[in-house]
């Protein structure tokens, strides 16, 4: 199942929003996190041109857009609701970290879940809080604790996507497994062997005196990791400075 | 030790960003998420009305931005950068989730560290990236992947903050892969130069004709991320294979 189709029963609802630039900006974020459904409760000014500039290729999420009278029209068929919240402890309310709200909403399936999105100035009022089973709050500067609403939807849906994407979990490998493959053992031995050579020719080094340094070298270069390609370009390197003919046509590499 | 001084070597750097309101929104991102210095290479506008508006009370990062002529202006005295891609797989550049970027830039402490964020339209240039020694990659829609440039410094910043807070989920990854500390940008630059040097010298390359070969080094050993000794060792060689006079004692190293 693919992350957009995991992420169908979710719905972004705005709530009195004050410039139309923040609700195209959201669609983008949406857009861009593979979320499908915006809502907007009373919004001052839509559609408006400020939200499909914005908005930036993403106005299908805005065309899409229900516009309601109420927020409980905008959640009543909903399960699970969530509210963004700047304030970081409130008595009564559970308040999640983004990626345990990311969590909550992605196992709510049966029903639609929503994340509610308060105004640019106030956020939301107690009542509305009042409607959410969960508040989330962003880790921010205590001092400096008001994040733009579209860029709280966007740590909220970049959390959400990625829980919602296969390999998220095991994502500590992905960048590893990134890297080449590992040359054979021998390849690598035979061009250790190569370098020594070399640097006894350009006399860098005195052999049976440079065990440590040529410990050092070996160390340098397995943690580097050579591919085929740069294993052939580093033992060119090696012949040439041996003084070896090496015909190198320059980018056939 | 605050989340605010475990990011403070932490740098912000926006390449020939076009929109001035851009710039006013990443200030307002880092201050919300405790980030401080902000450099500015060749912005379009700058100081600009919009940006003002945007930054939205974190004017103060603003006034103290960094306008600079080059990238290399910026990053001159940064050990590990960073590189924003739109791009999920780049050959030879390991790619990096941004939880991941988030600890790498954590933990390296030693000299100032830069995230870079491309222009707008198109991103970080192939010279650009070349710098870095790793991108890295926001997940999102396969089909709507270009992120607003403040969103994606929202995502990055986010992840930074919670890499720094006491309490963040996560926290038993922190300590794992302590890498070498990394050079500086204008050291690694320096090697890159002699290399070259050193190849024309031996007559590998004819310099005019060998472009993609010697990015396909340079990637290889930004890669691989010398330390100081492994360095000196490098440049030796070098210098060796030259037919410079270098007297190596053997096991000092």
């Amino acid at each position: 199942m693919s992350a957009t189709a995991r992420l169908q029963h979710i719905r972004l609802v705005m709530v009195e929003t004050t410039h139309p630039g923040n609700i195209g900006a959201v669609a983008r974020v949406m857009k861009n996190m593979c979320l499908s459904h915006l809502y907007l409760v009373r919004p001052r000014l839509f559609p408006h041109a400020d939200a499909t500039a914005r908005a930036s290729g993403a106005t299908d999420i805005l065309d899409n857009a229900r516009v309601c009278d109420s927020l409980a029209e905008a959640i009543g068929d909903c399960g699970l609701v969530i509210g963004t919240s700047a304030r970081q402890r409130t008595v009564n309310w559970p308040v999640l970290l983004p990626r345990q709200s990311a969590q909550q909403m992605l196992q709510s399936t049966g029903l639609p879940a929503a994340l509610l999105l308060g105004r640019e100035s106030s956020g939301l009022t107690n009542a509305e809080l009042d409607v959410c089973q969960y508040l989330v709050h962003i880790p921010s500067n205590s001092e400096y604790n008001s994040l733009n609403v579209a860029m709280a939807a966007q740590v909220l849906a970049y959390e959400m996507l990625l829980a919602a994407l296969p390999q998220a979990e095991g994502e500590e490998n992905r960048a590893t497994q990134a890297g080449n493959p590992h040359l054979r053992a021998d390849e690598m031995q035979h061009f250790h062997n190569h370098l020594l050579q070399t640097l006894e020719d350009i006399r860098f080094i005195d052999p049976r005196q440079s065990e440590k340094l040529m410990l050092r070298l070996r160390r340098f270069f397995q943690r580097a990791n050579p591919d085929r390609e740069e294993m052939n370009i580093l033992r060119g390197i090696l012949s040439a400075a041996q003084g070896r003919k090496v015909m190198r046509g320059g980018d056939k590499s």
